[in-house]
């Protein structure tokens, strides 16, 4: 845990040292940051009352910070912002990989795993601004144009944010691995591609002047 | 913790109490098992050297067992098959929704959060057919065509399940929320639809006359 804090790399230590397949995994920031960016659910781990606890929530970045959100008085908000240690998981699936062998199915993927202390933003204007840039993160530039939030609502909602400073990316991809022993085996190899793409719009009401939100280019028509 | 073990519904405790929205929450059996069905990863949370951890990996399901594996040295295996406590989470998402505030835009998703303890699955022949059908999780029938996993191949790999019992599921559907103080702001409310999307198959190996794998049906085209 001896590099800086705005290192292009991020940390490791024992707890998030790459075990399995390290050459799947890199530590570079703008991985990392890029895989962050399209997430559309993380995975929060912490220790409620001694056990190990997983909430899914939107995560969204502001530049070396990972943000989350929920009801003020929740258990997220409440632990992770007075400090307890997390664990941030995001997954996004690419492929599915089918090779000769069972053992040898797999997934194309990008992951993150992340770890550190959460600490609250109680500021409301630095919650308010942080709060629209999760607006942000379902369609660029939509925040400029819905009602911000009031008073009343910032009260009611906590935000927290982890330093991403301990953690990795995993990626997964490329063709079905073939070993020797798959000689003989005829069947059909190779990778589907998965993704998320967005579907037609469905206006809450009828308004036909008013354009649908623009999307983010990761999220494909 | 008092009803049966398999009862339709889900038990609940104070870990998995469900705390927020409790409207959106089910126990119903088959809603979590629908979810879990079609969830091409799911983040499991355990305590590491105490410290929370929580690392992506392909669920599939046996039964009211939910399954996982690795590699057989790795730490899920080691910790989850040697009972420790556990936390799983998975999410789909299936839209954006953007309402006049800030503050009510939202995603539409389904989640399960199960809780429990692992065991592992060390009977040679019982992992094989876990295994087994976790090729079937890609692609049904899939198992039936490829080469089954050998003894040196099950010796490396690790298979440990969770029982479906302690957990809920949490379901956001519908269109967004209009409060009074939205009154006068004109923008485009509603929901993007998104999904996981199937691409075109991308054989590995040039034989016209194998047939790509069978997707199910939540994997649409």
């Amino acid at each position: 845990m001896s590099e800086h804090e705005n290192s292009s790399q991020l940390k490791s230590s024992g707890r998030s040292q790459l075990r399995r397949r390290p050459g799947r995994g890199s530590r570079d920031r703008n991985t990392v940051n890029a895989i962050l960016d399209e997430a559309l659910v993380a995975h929060i781990g912490f220790i409620d009352a001694g056990a190990p606890t997983v909430i899914p929530a939107t995560p969204w970045r502001i530049g070396d910070w990972l943000y989350l959100h929920g009801a003020a008085n929740g258990r997220l908000v409440q632990l992770v912002g007075a400090g307890a240690p997390v664990s941030v998981s995001v997954a996004l699936v690419d492929g599915l990989v089918f090779a000769r062998s069972a053992m040898r199915h797999s997934c194309d993927y990008r992951s993150v795993v992340l770890f550190g202390t959460g600490e609250a933003v109680t500021d409301p204007a630095s919650k308010s601004e942080a709060l629209l840039r999760l607006v942000d993160r379902l369609s660029p530039g939509r925040s400029g144009q819905v009602r911000p939030p009031d008073e009343k609502e910032l009260a009611a909602t906590g935000v927290v944010r982890l330093k991403i400073s301990e953690g990795a990316a995993k990626i997964r991809q490329g063709p079905p691995t073939v070993v020797d022993k798959d000689a003989g085996w005829t069947v059909w190899t190779g990778i589907v591609p998965v993704a998320m793409r967005a579907g037609s719009p469905q206006p809450a009401e009828d308004d036909d002047a008013l354009a649908p939100p623009a999307l983010w280019p990761w999220l494909r028509t």
